[in-house]
């Protein structure tokens, strides 16, 4: 199965690499851009059949190292 | 509107950070990891209120700062 993984900062962290491609945007002229987030994806193929147990797996992945839970959340995608 | 544009290494185009999680996976014990890719999400909020002019607008940032258009492809959501 593939999973795909999406951690972004939790709302109210700082995002200084947002913040930097806001401001970027703005150099180049493009107007009307409010607010910036960046954040990661992780695509990963498994092996494991049951989309259970891969979200499963996928989450203890995501709690032991794809995330830092204390400022970043994320969500799966299961497909 | 808000948009979701995500930028990943094209196929081909070796990712070493991929390489990294994959590895960083087996070594904590997870089996059955077969290939991770790893890329970025940026998440726009934009004052046009139009869908496909929002398209538009975000192609060109796309285009011009973000992403590598060499290595990398993009894929743009508007919600």
């Amino acid at each position: 199965m593939k999973a795909t993984v999406t951690v972004m900062l939790k709302t109210g962290v700082l995002d200084p690499q947002g913040e930097a491609v806001k401001s970027a945007l703005g150099a180049l002229g493009f107007a009307g851009v409010d607010a910036v987030r960046q954040g990661k994806v992780i695509e990963l193929d498994l092996e494991e059949t049951d989309a259970a147990a891969a979200e499963a797996a996928v989450t203890e992945m995501c709690d032991k190292l794809l995330a830092n839970t204390v400022i970043e959340s994320y969500r799966i995608e299961i497909a």
